[in-house]
């Protein structure tokens, strides 16, 4: 089986680095041999997450050739957000909840597009219909994912799945209250920046 | 709730008619309000299938406008298959199982793609991870469908998940021998189609 890597869009944000891993575990108990890697350092909120529940920052890389030419795509599907060399690769599966846009494949894949405020409730959803159990810190990361694009469910954009999926992973990751860590999470990306602003 | 028409692309073969008439009902006891509609009149072999499961011929629309600009697509998304006014409309839901090709939303959608050898398969699959029970007349022209995309299971598209659904489509559609059924399915395409170039 082809190595494939696994990422969301430049200039990652929680939901791409969360969504990212949780697709790489998800497919690789479908027999995929998968790698998430990042398309830029993670930023202070995202930092703060990952120490939160023990996981590594995924690699960061620009390229996929020579490692491999099959990429799997989260939270984004525009070829300007993706890696530098989209063009000349396959995509196999996409993950998202924006628009499609700029998007054009020379043989079918997997793509899995919902209109929710978050593409971690996408996952979140696609690990319950395949009955596979989600690792605690996996539930931990897609839970901060789903707090930081809905801003704790109170952007436009969030759906009752996203809510339900919210509720279900924090359960998972054993956080008993998300609000209270939603907000020390938001708020670690926005102290940590103001903060190298002033430096 | 805005009325959405469904269909398949332009000179419908069984898959085409299958998917439409399956997704519309299945996302009616989503709350949606559907009507499954055609591209085009029915090929003999789609009327040979429709005949058989007792299933009215959907209605022939060439646009979507002024009766709704809501649509879901099945088996195809690229625009010059479409309906003639689809730069006008708003993509609710796209099921398919073909590349992705010219095709841009301004808005996140449902967009639902595997690269199995029908589309009836995946709606199948659909239907089971809702959990709604499929109608016995739907599932005797998914598996019609699946039988034509796959000539039998024996086109080099045809996967294991168009295998299992092949089966568990004609238990629940009462059909014994679907390798019987499907030839007669097939030649019902063919003979017509010679008899009326004899014409
Ligand atoms: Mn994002
Ligand atoms: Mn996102
Ligand atoms: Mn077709
Ligand atoms: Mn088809």
């Amino acid at each position: 089986m082809t190595k494939e890597l696994v990422f969301g869009h430049q200039n990652p944000d929680t939901d791409a680095i969360a969504a990212a891993i949780a697709l790489a575990y998800l497919e690789k108990q479908d027999g995929y041999e998968t790698e998430a890697v990042a398309l830029g350092p993670v930023n202070p909120e995202t930092q703060f997450v990952l120490d939160y529940f023990g996981v590594q920052a995924p690699r960061v890389v620009n390229h996929a050739q020579p490692e491999t030419d099959q990429v799997m795509l989260v939270d984004h599907n525009e070829p300007q957000q993706s890696i530098a060399d989209i063009a000349e690769l396959k995509v196999t599966h996409v993950v998202d909840h924006h628009r499609i846009s700029g998007f054009n494949t020379a043989q079918p894949l997997y793509y899995r597009a919902a209109p929710y405020g978050c593409c971690s409730t996408i996952i979140t959803q696609m690990y319950s219909e395949e009955g596979v159990t989600i690792p605690k810190e996996i539930a931990g990361l897609m839970m901060s994912a789903i707090i930081s694009d809905t801003l704790l469910l109170k952007s436009p954009t969030t759906t009752d799945v996203d809510r339900d999926a919210l509720q279900a992973l924090a359960e998972i990751a054993d956080v008993d209250n998300y609000e209270d860590y939603g907000i020390q999470m938001l708020k670690a990306g926005t102290n940590v920046a103001a903060k190298s602003a002033q430096e």
